[in-house]
């Protein structure tokens, strides 16, 4: 699969666009979720650039579970031990809007979720919310 | 968390009870959700006890993420290309209903994908699927 380096996340990774960075190490980037479909919604991105779930290696996918697992200890955590639901969409046919792989992290449940890409968060709400996950994180 | 070594996919890793299993390595099984979400929907669990991410050794997640890489792989391709998504409740808040970690592989679309933990799939028609899936793994 080509890779479109042009995606919205490619530039976060490039410093072209801006984000709201919750998390950071030498292999992922954790930020907010502009259309968040639960309160304290996150994304985390490979810095490696890969579409989707299979053209990822390895060493990356084990370096995005670890921070997934690290932001849902912290979201749990920051939102009172609410429920946490992960999800990582492949391919355009399964919804998924960016073409470069990410996890979503959603505090709520599964039977409330909003929709998917919808509707924008207000950004100072964001960005507060930003700020309690980063408080919890370990 | 204490784990309860009751719950029903404890019982298929100790072969207490069946699965239409797909997949087995050393630390992980992959087998047929019976309550599909999707035509395909398979499940991935870790064989260590943990209920949910939190609770999951960084090595067992790991083991986790690269056994769901191959299952969405091999279903991409079991299913013309479709789409996957990939989900992961953590806990009952979440929706989570059987408190064994456990990866949901959906091939479809986030906005047609059949309600979680509902209806009952036909058996034979499971089997056929699993076959499907199992004869694309890589």
């Amino acid at each position: 699969m080509s890779y479109d380096d042009q995606n919205i996340f490619a530039k976060v990774l490039r410093g072209e666009a801006d984000c709201i960075k919750v998390f950071e190490d030498e292999y992922t980037l954790a930020f907010m979720d502009l259309m968040p479909q639960g309160d304290g919604h996150t994304l985390v991105i490979p810095k490696e650039p890969a579409e989707n779930l299979v053209d990822l290696s390895d060493d990356a996918a084990m370096s995005c579970i670890r921070t997934v697992k690290r932001l849902v200890k912290a979201i749990k955590k920051a939102f009172n031990d609410s429920g946490v639901i992960v999800m990582q969409l492949n391919g355009a046919a399964a919804g998924q809007t960016v073409p470069h792989i990410h996890f979503h992290i959603i505090p709520g449940s599964i039977h409330s979720m909003r929709a998917h890409a919808k509707d924008f968060g207000n950004p100072d709400k964001l960005r507060e919310l930003a700020e309690k996950i980063k408080a919890c994180i370990e």
